[in-house]
């Protein structure tokens, strides 16, 4: 059994699977099984991370040994493979040995499928959906209630209509700002998300823009020109909410295919009143997601 | 002079600054000097990029020599240095040369601003400052014409006015499907963004649309469902083309205060053949584009 001189569990390492893996971050987790020190087998995890560049090494990994080979030219713009010295380029390596079931389970990646839910769609699968899954929100209307979190407000408009409370999100750590954060609740308990928004709601929603603006503005010195205001769909839970973010900040959910600027939402609200009743939106689930199985019940994907 | 045998500028490459990098992401970006072929000292900029892992190659890293140095043990968990063989291990490399200064500004790190673009904008201000700048499509037009890039084209329709060429973006390396990344770059010259759509473009549209799909399903087995489909705006050139990523790829510009997708372009111009003509589209500029000093010197922001 097992490789090397018995000192490193990784070097006995045998790969069962790819659990998930990064080509942006170039990260990848694996799988596998390693003899422990009575030789039975048992699970393991590896975490496999190439290293950032170090300027100071940058002219050594260029002009290194072997030359860089030409791959593709074309007018000003060239590509090379380069294969620098070894001990230029490391891999931090990360063993998880034995490893729980949880600890596979938290590396294991999700398939995500791209949904295009038209307005039927929302209305014959995801709305009865939604309905039929009883997740609190007694946590919302707690905030907006004063029941709790009362110290963490930021900024309200108590209008039960056009009115919302504004309040950092619990991503958000305030020590910097960085990677500001905040989210605003609206006070109106029938809006569950962006399909059920109308006209009647732009007074709400510029209130929520505006305000919001200036009272981040006003507390962190960040204007408007530097903060992402957006909603999600699918939110992650079904009463109308607008996050706030630091525009430099990469944050988790600002990709396409689940954030809808505020700025675009009302210039749509004003174009037309039913724009998000009728319109097909595109969103992503997870392999796991119950609602990804009412689709494809309903034949849709 | 320089070093190297003459054949490649990369080898002349003189390190002059780091203009920005990403430890997240493994990239870096460098401006340097090259001497050219009169023995002129032109820019240059190399960006240099971690290649993602590859599952197959997997064992060939983990069992390599030199065997993988501890660094760190705590309970279950264990770090350690690893240096694989350099050929398991590449670092894709590109080169621009001669590099102009709007290369270099490209890839230098900046404060970014949001900007709220209206039509009137587009029309008094970013329109003429793009017909000010003659940033060569002479790339673009080598693709179309078949005189470079000939043996990376996916897919083609060759309509002169709803057709297009599908090809690999030089940033995939085209070794996994996991981050796969092609274009889309339409025959008519006469559209340059978003700006210029309108209903008449619909056919163009919805074939790279519907065709792009097709041709990366058949070419890669990847379904259009998980296949983000987008254009920025603004673009990084002013000849339209659309971005096909991997969904569950996490690529640079899918953030939603530059990504538009497809999908939902065509609902927009079929609500309203002039809707990008209208609307006021938000985007980011780096203080140092010149496009936010015309917007500042306009009092627009």
């Amino acid at each position: 059994d097992g490789a090397g001189a018995g000192a490193s569990p990784l070097a006995g390492f045998q790969l069962q699977r790819v659990l998930g893996d990064s080509a942006r971050e170039k990260i990848i987790f694996l799988h596998g099984k390693v003899n422990d020190e009575s030789g039975s087998e048992r699970d393991a995890v590896v975490i496999l991370e190439k290293t950032p560049f170090l300027a100071e090494n940058i002219t050594d990994v260029l002009h290194g040994d072997p030359a860089p080979q030409l791959q593709m030219s074309n007018d000003v713009y060239s590509t090379y493979s380069l294969r620098p010295p070894s001990q230029l380029n490391e891999i931090k390596t990360t063993l998880i040995f034995p490893a729980t079931e949880k600890h596979i389970k938290k590396y294991l990646r999700q398939e995500v499928f791209l949904i295009q839910e038209t307005g039927e769609d929302y209305r014959n699968i995801t709305l009865p959906f939604i309905e039929s899954q009883s997740f609190s929100l007694q946590w919302v209307y707690n905030i907006l209630e004063k029941k709790a979190e009362l110290d963490r407000i930021v900024y309200e408009n108590p209008s039960p209509t056009d009115g919302f409370v504004l309040l950092p999100d619990f991503k958000w750590d305030q020590k910097q700002v960085d990677n500001l954060y905040l989210i605003a609740i609206c006070h109106i308990r029938t809006v569950k998300s962006l399909r059920d928004l109308s006209s009647e709601h732009l007074p709400l929603l510029t209130n929520i823009l505006n305000e919001g603006q200036d009272a981040i503005r006003k507390r962190y010195a960040i204007s408007g020109s530097h903060l992402r205001v957006y909603l999600h769909y699918q939110p992650s839970y079904y009463h109308l909410h607008v996050h706030f973010t630091a525009l430099g900040y990469d944050a988790p959910g600002t990709s396409v295919e689940r954030a809808h600027l505020l700025s675009d939402v009302i210039q749509n609200l004003q174009l037309d009143s039913q724009y998000y009743q009728k319109r097909t939106i595109t969103y992503a689930l997870r392999a796991d997601d119950p609602l990804l199985q009412k689709f494809r019940d309903a034949g849709k994907c």
